[in-house]
């Protein structure tokens, strides 16, 4: 049985069908992942997943070079076709052909040219994956002249953006693995004085693939002292002094278990950060540290069901501003976390999305002093049936050494 | 002095009006690092870097997240105008801003609304980064929809497919640093067998950062005994065993020494393929992996200024094909590497591009017997002015242990 999969695909089916689009096609991404199980780096090779809508006889087809054959026929979805193109063949034939089979290619450039009415006559609707190279997409509008494109979020994302309870499950379990490294680090106090950022990065990053972790999540983030005022600061040759700030952010990948449902892959992000001090901070830093962790914990608050999300930002922001670092602030709050470690809801003024329960999405004030420190405080958050869990609970202090909490 | 980049956005002004486009827009990718000095990985925040053809005022502009502002105060290219948004702003605004300095975006518009033959009249020609995801080109599509899109490889190629000194001193250093790991791994013989592939592509990793790797160029392919026969396998659980060939495939990146031209970053990555074996062989192996060995050579030996990239591919297909395996050598013989790990030119059938000194791309022949092994070897090589030079020279064979050459 490989029911996850199929059931995704069908249900990507009846959404193309319900929004009028005639195809999806994705490309190495998270969705190609969501709907199929198969993970791969997006390349300059051709491999795309062609969805069509429900009420259509044909099956999803995925177009992938012959290099991939012996990986694709371990795949579990069972309704998808595989169709390979090997490196000396043009790869656009095979692309073309599958296209006519489902969607009328030339009827829809023929219509075009006997009537310029275009709104009488229209070409067919795809959605093209929001993550497709624009090469990609130029090869499609090549081959559908008369198509009407669109992204294929506008059918993925809400299927994507709750998760079901294998995707919580693995979630939950990706941030117990950055929980018990953070935990780690920290206890460490002493030790990481004298360690660069780069150094300290690497640490954290063999800690998570030592518990399971399946390679991080995100470029490991260890700011230390004036760095931590960059908050996606490259960790480099800069040692780790007594008194100095450390935001640490990090997270690995987790896989889902598929075992029980035929195999394929889908890895879940942990991301998580703390903001430590070995021995004495600076002036000012005990109080942004406490404004950051009120507002943390404000937002965390503020999460339930039918809130828009920009209410969340807002409950963060009006700590701070309050706390006169409103400029200081130059970050949305939040960000949802799936199969991608950014997706929607993004938690940001203008959002005005309602949250439902099964959403997951990160929740991280920070205070960013120019040439000083910064302090960043993040937790993953599930909206529950009538309130928010957190995801994680390794200590939220800034303090070091061992024992503390 | 910030001369690499200021040069290189010159150039690619240049061959913007060469080529009758009015600008490019680049995306995070290695376009955007090869104009800039700027890396950053591709996201969901508008991060744009707009390039106008030569002969126009306008300088060019990126548009990024405010929370990159200290990064890019940095930023080497000095005729860059940064321009920043922040979370609550709507960064179309900001784009629509940026493009109104380059092109008539209304006047376009007004255009062909009053003349509907549309070739006396057009829009602006618009390139945009090869790599650049469906979501932002179909806003840049919004906003100028008298555009004519194309790709802008179409004038950056030809400026990055030729390595500068400082490009190919790099890649040695990468090609050396790869080299290093391949042969320690290759003298631990007996050490090998035991361990699992994920670990020992753990251990890999670990060694080139210990002697100075930026982090893998790719993931790290460690594919031992049926497994080899997938040239991408994701390495896993399984045991390495006395009597398995072990495909090994890593490079790490390496950083430009950009020191004395005033900061930025450019990494450029290793990628090296051998086959190895820790006691006797499986029936047949020594045969192909001989094959093999005799086919990587032939291509090398094919490659001179002048000679289509795709002699290269058939002379190592040749000596493959008259052994008797053609049907298992499922992929082309090479990809050019440069800022990225796969570019042009691509050594394949049906690329009659013709090789010029400076060009740099892998040859890396392999056989796949499904359910048995695959030997693959792989080594960069550089395009001189009269031949080829290889830039790896760690030992090619399949034996192992201490000594082995």
């Amino acid at each position: 049985m490989n029911a996850p999969f199929d059931q995704r695909l069908a249900a990507c089916r009846r959404r193309l069908e319900e929004a009028d689009a005639d195809l999806a096609v994705c490309f190495p991404s998270p969705n190609l992942t969501y709907l199929t199980g198969f993970e791969e780096s997006p390349s300059e090779r051709h491999l795309l997943l062609f969805v069509p809508r429900a009420g259509t006889d044909a099956d999803p087809t995925l177009v992938a070079p012959a290099m991939y054959e012996f990986q694709l026929a371990a795949l579990p979805p069972s309704t998808l076709e595989v169709r390979l193109w090997v490196d000396d063949e043009d790869p656009l034939e095979t692309v073309a052909r599958t296209l006519e089979g489902y969607v009328d290619v030339d009827g829809a450039r023929a219509h075009a040219s006997e009537d310029n009415d275009s709104s009488a006559k229209r070409g067919p609707t795809v959605l093209v994956d929001d993550r497709m190279w624009a090469t990609f997409t130029q090869d499609l509008r090549t081959l559908l002249p008369d198509a009407e494109f669109g992204l294929a979020s506008a059918v993925l994302e809400d299927l994507r953006i709750r998760k079901d309870d294998l995707e919580l499950e693995t979630l939950r379990r990706a941030a117990e693995l950055a929980d018990r490294v953070s935990l780690e680090i920290r206890e460490r106090g002493d030790d990481l004085v004298g360690t660069t950022e780069a150094e300290l990065a690497a640490e954290i990053e063999r800690l998570l693939a030592e518990y399971g972790g399946g390679g991080p999540a995100f470029e490991t983030i260890v700011a230390s002292g004036p760095n931590g005022a960059r908050p996606h600061h490259h960790s480099g040759a800069r040692e780790i002094e007594r008194g100095d700030p450390i935001v640490l952010d990090f997270g690995a990948f987790v896989a889902a278990d598929l075992e029980g449902d035929g195999g394929g892959t889908a890895r879940y992000p942990g991301d998580q950060t703390r903001t430590i001090v070995v021995g004495e901070p600076p002036t000012e830093y005990e109080r942004v540290h406490e404004v950051v962790a009120e507002a943390q914990q404000a937002a965390v608050e503020a999460v339930e069901p039918g809130v828009p999300a920009e209410a969340v930002d807002r409950a963060a922001r009006e700590v701070i501003e309050d706390a006169g670092y409103g400029d200081a602030f130059v970050h949305r709050t939040g960000h949802g976390v799936g199969l991608e470690v950014h997706e929607a809801p993004y938690i940001v003024d203008g959002n005005d999305r309602e949250l439902e329960p099964g959403m997951v999405f990160s929740v991280e004030p920070g205070i960013y002093l120019e040439g000083r420190f910064g302090v960043r405080i993040e937790d993953l958050v599930a909206v529950t049936e009538n309130g928010a869990a957190r995801l994680n609970d390794s200590p939220r202090g800034w303090e070091t050494g061992a024992g503390v909490r």
